[in-house]
């Protein structure tokens, strides 16, 4: 089994190391291959994401990515910038399910901003739909405003669209998620104002037939983000778009004051994925050593999980960091007073210590 | 000074009728004119935004309006649904300019998820740009899809854009609003993807030349919500376009806990605005006498301030507001233990006794 090793920029490298080391204690046989992408591809050969990275993703059973941007190609225009790379991944590999669990895991109740009966054993799955919508509709761009008030100024313009079948696959994803777990599922819309999320909404509501054992609501997206803030166990999947999912999953991530754990999975039609922390590339603290690896390793795991059909020692890796959270490890993100402070390199080793 | 008030559905005529007689209180001539909207406009004359009621907001001097809305309406097309009542009176009106203030109340303080140290003195303006966006742009629909793999489905569809007079005239108000606060402005885009927000970005940073007082910062929409949840207090104003705004201004609101005690405010150019509560109909609790009434008396106060030039009075409502607060008089949605519940109309003449 082929793992293209993708680490980035920022604490990309620090922290896929340790996922990496993690890997290889488990005492399989993976074969892994490293290429540099967004700054460091850049750096490397001129774009973010250079035609032989996306080679090795293409040809390999999974993808490890780290994660990309620093502020010093802000200046750059925008297709050589860092986060394009992610873009031309997700498009180019057709990876359009996007996992993003929200969990709260019960020794870190104390780092959310929101009050322990409101989060604690909090345990929401977003599924984000990851290669449509308006990151690629066409067309956009600026242009001549051609009607109304402002006829004849200049113009930003994008596209937002949805097809049917678009609609139907990360539907499925999400019903047969819902159906490992809890069995309700929330599609968030805008029903009310957008005709590609009224056309949603329908969609979703006739894949809805397919699984009556799951029971499915439909809320407006603002709702839904003040429901996050004010209720957030109350979710258990949540299916939405690419753009309103981006904001959703983002706020959920924060809830649980601790988005230096939260893995990520983005699939294709045949689980083929890329794995990656939710967090940044936080350039501030890249190379001091202090990073939070376990987003990356927990990232590995859903790998194993998703991927690769090891769905054991995905277990033993999750596991794994559950014992090095109750032994009281923390990094820098994660430390409160009463618990060890370690670095990256040493969570990573104690990860594998209780493997 | 002629005020059309619209009070719509569910909790909208209750709690409109206790902003009224805190505005008749105030010993001031205002000529107040009534009109069905929503639910009501459709149930009146087959339309939830009548002609009658359109022409009374035009020849307005302001618009108190209630919320509209209800579950009864949800089998309607869409433009005889309720909600499309305020998007028409936005349009029509041109009132392109929301305000949304997140205030957390001290008193309050523990009605909010969040956890004190969090929320307490939380004092962020949120101004959405309301007429613009993804909202009114066209080309919008259901049609076959033209390209790509799903060639030949259908696909729903939506166009987002901003032409340069509509960024401009909305960063001004942002500008503007931070000058008499704290001097800091958050513009929110997601310039890093689309098209629409790497203008906004570009216009805004252009305006900002004319604001040399203000301090400009820009913030992705994704990490705003995460920073809503993480660390409210940081921002000052937030100037965003119409979806993210309506996104970020629910997120913003809920994190006070206090929903019931927000106002807003939609103006157009010449400072005429329409103002009604954050909040929605509440269709479950409507006839019951329960309901808040104060975010619509607060509204009223930001009509007295912006658009009849009264800030005198204003400011003798948002006292008056304080001091029914401090008394310990609740309404069911902020009642705490220790303090006295009671229901709308106590509240409104409460406040009135406190002018
Ligand atoms: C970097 C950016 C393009 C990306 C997105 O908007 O999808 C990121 O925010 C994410 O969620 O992975
Ligand atoms: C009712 C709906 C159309 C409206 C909007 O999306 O603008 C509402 O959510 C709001 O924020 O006023």
């Amino acid at each position: 089994m082929k793992i293209a090793i993708l680490p980035g920029d920022g604490i990309g490298p620090e922290i896929v190391t340790q996922a990496v080391k993690v890997l290889n204690a488990l005492g399989e046989k993976f074969e892994m291959e490293t290429a540099p992408v967004g700054g460091a591809g850049y750096e490397a050969s001129g774009h973010p994401l250079p035609e032989a990275t996306l080679k090795l993703a293409k040809d390999a059973d999974a993808v490890l990515f780290g994660a990309v941007g620093d502020w010093k190609y802000d200046t750059l225009d925008r297709p050589l910038r860092p986060e394009q790379a992610i873009l031309g991944l997700r498009k180019n590999l057709g990876l359009f399910g996007n996992l993003r669990p929200a969990i709260l895991y019960p020794e870190l109740a104390g780092a959310s901003t929101l009050k322990p009966e409101v989060v604690s054993g909090l345990d929401i799955l977003i599924v984000r739909e990851l290669t449509g919508d308006i990151y690629f509709g066409q067309p956009r761009g600026v242009r001549e405003c051609p009607d109304g008030p402002f006829k004849g100024q200049r113009e930003g313009f994008d596209t937002m669209r949805y097809a049917e079948g678009e609609i139907r696959r990360i539907a499925h994803v999400a019903f047969q998620a819902a159906q490992k777990r809890d069995k309700r599922l929330t599609s968030v819309d805008k029903a009310n104002v957008l005709e590609t999320f009224q056309f949603w909404k329908d969609i979703v509501t006739d894949v809805h037939k397919e699984y009556p054992d799951v029971a499915l609501d439909h809320m407006y997206v603002d709702n839904a983000a003040m429901q996050l803030v004010r209720a957030p166990k109350k979710f258990d999947v949540i299916v939405t778009g690419n753009m309103f999912g981006d904001i959703l999953s983002d706020a959920a991530a924060m809830l649980t004051g601790s988005i230096g754990m939260l893995p990520s999975a983005s699939l294709d039609a045949n689980n083929k994925g890329l794995y990656e922390p939710s967090h940044g590339s936080a350039p501030d603290i890249a190379g001091k050593g202090i990073a939070n690896p376990l987003a990356t390793i927990l990232s590995a795991a859903m790998m194993l999980r998703y991927s690769l059909n090891k769905v054991e020692q995905a277990d033993r890796i999750e596991a794994a960091v559950k014992k090095v959270l109750a032994q009281g490890l923390r990094t820098g993100d994660i430390y409160e007073e009463g618990t060890t402070k370690v670095g990256t390199e040493e969570m990573g080793n104690a990860v594998v210590k209780a493997l």
